[in-house]
């Protein structure tokens, strides 16, 4: 079933290592059917270059295996709150990219330094707190999706697909596994450009907001004029 | 019309994803007929890997389309007072690269610290200032081509074929599409040096006027010796 | 004679040059035969792309050459002290990976900033200290081995497989040749981004001890649940 | 004549690219045939892809070009000088590759942090001063080759096979082309990781002195016992 799914699941993942998001096996996309309501997710720990479409695990909502030989990817949970919490979006990354784990290790959100940023993500990249001592032993990779739903409650999921988890790494969103991927692109290239901005001026500041404004509103929403629209 | 001038453009575009100067379609480049006062360009938003000679638009210099099924690149209106500013110039080329993105972001003008710079460029590549509130609400891609025209005003354009727009990007140009592509690979090789001899040390100046003097002219102008002129 | 062992031993030396750990000759892989205590590793300053899998010299444990043509790697004595010393490992690595030796000359260790870290490596990487004079000057690759042998007398070299030199460069080890493979790309990936995060910031602290212990615990140990175990 | 000296030349000026150290025609290698005193030297500013063995251009070592359809590397004159001040050296190389120039533009010499360093090079890796206006104004590329033989006029060139000039580049040596090729990619590399080592320990000092003799004659000399020797 959800052959389709399979494949384009299994598509987006392989471009992780195309793009060098990944090392070995750190990375997974996943993305979900609505009519169903299940999603399909990378197998845990299996390496990118044996991976076939059928091996991709489908799951449901509840963390029920619907299909799949292998065990689903660990941070299965956190997708899991992610699509419940976020119903606007239809696929999801995680990854350990290089600069923007840096940051995450750092602890710091990724300021807006530029329309590179604009273009795609509307403000700050924030960096949600480390887990405490208790949601850690407990549930957690589901406490992971909790905390990061928790900061969406007050914030657009939809302007900034895109989060970096203290001390482990990023997640990115989309409509679709691929546009996930594509945000996992640009958070890479973003969080690189923006710690080197940094070094070449320590006193930099956030680029002025109405820059931020025109670039994402040249790009989203009614007024939109960039590409084919 | 104007087949050929569609395939070097076509051609001088594909350079950019070769010499890693592009993310997706983070970039743009322009050659112009001088017969006609026709320019052709990238297309607005269409992935490097699906564009053909054929989906490049052909423009006047009040943004008129005259040819092509596509929308022009959204940055055309800079293109066309860069045009309408610099009379020598035949190409245009504008990207997101990783290095000069850094420095637009820090705000900073990359200064001439080696020959690898005075080969190309002839002092300082500056970087101008982000626009006003109502410039950007306003014609924002033409203001951005105007700041950068007065600029030159005051400086030599062909002596320093290169600008920084602050929390944007750069802009190259040269006699035709290659060139300008040219002169954005020599920018983004520069600023990475740049940034990392600061690291380096802190305390750099730049090169000796003389030494600058010497590369320059060494390659430009009525006594060059480098290359087989 | 071990056909077999020279094959796989000669793969993962390959894989050095494949993920970019070393340039020219600088690095070796080695693996032990338990039955017969005997050893193949990489000959001495012999190119990547001419090696084959007959090229492996066959040792002892006594540092006895007991088949090849060549001379071995000139570091052999330190992988002789390591598995006489680490009974529980059946590969060794040694390259000067760019971002691992960068860390290795600053003389320090790498703290574990984060779950890419704490993946594979529980607590801090160490860097032994310099040798003295006598110890270089005697023998100086048999003494490296004893120095570090000597650190985890009182550390638990399975829980973290790798260790810098001072001024020199890194080891890092597992059950087989791929496995310290394996590890010396992790290390190499953990000091990039730990180097990175500092810069990002320089304030920054070690991830929380739960969320090593998780991290950790989840990949190893009865309890792992990592995978497809 | 001389067509086995122009195939050498022009395989180790292919290296440059195939090695990461040139961007467009930013570099140059020559080799001296000791039998005529001719060298072979790359033409000035030919693409490497268009480079063939009989583009090579033989020179003698008072300037006159012996054969050849091109004009040779305006560097010519630098190399000359080198060629007669170092007796033993067969093959010289020019880069413009980014963290040795880095380096250079820095106007700082490399401090021997490690054993990669020591391995090949005997100590500091000097930066000579920035020519003086009169030299530059004057026989500017034979200046360069005139400065860099009176700093080793009280230096071992042998021990030593590189230097950076300020604000300007570096250049290598060797016994033939290619060994002078092998010496600026192990430049390259050492100069990266001692710039990244500062960064990660601001107070990083060099390798003791017994280390750094220690690598340095494993290697070099009546004692060497590394490789295949």
């Amino acid at each position: 079933m959800l052959e389709e799914l399979k494949k384009v699941v299994y598509e987006a993942n392989m471009l992780l290592p195309k793009y060098g998001l990944v090392t070995f096996t750190w990375g997974n996309v996943s993305q979900i059917d609505k009519e169903t309501g299940y999603f399909a997710i990378k197998p845990s720990g299996v390496d990118y270059d044996k991976l076939t479409p059928d091996d991709m695990v489908i799951m449901d909502l509840e963390g029920n295996k619907i299909e799949g030989k292998y065990n689903p990817s660990s941070d299965t949970p956190t997708h899991i709150e992610l699509y419940k919490a976020f119903p606007n979006i239809g696929g999801i990354v995680h990854t350990h990219s290089s600069w923007a784990t840096s940051w995450a290790q750092a602890g710091r959100g990724i300021p807006c330094y530029g329309t590179t940023h604009a273009d795609y993500m509307y403000g700050e990249i924030p960096c949600v707190r480390c887990l405490t001592k208790e949601e850690i032993d407990g549930a957690y990779e589901q406490n992971t999706g909790l905390l990061i739903a928790e900061y969406f409650k007050n914030n657009d999921y939809e302007a900034v697909p895109a989060v970096l988890c203290k001390n482990h790494g990023p997640f990115t969103w989309g409509k679709d596994g691929h546009e996930a991927v594509h945000n996992a692109v640009v958070l890479e290239e973003v969080a690189k450009m923006a710690a080197r901005c940094e070094t070449i001026n320590p006193q930099v500041k956030p680029a002025p907001q109405e820059l931020q404004d025109k670039h994402y509103y040249r790009k989203h929403g009614a007024n939109a004029y960039y590409g084919q629209k």
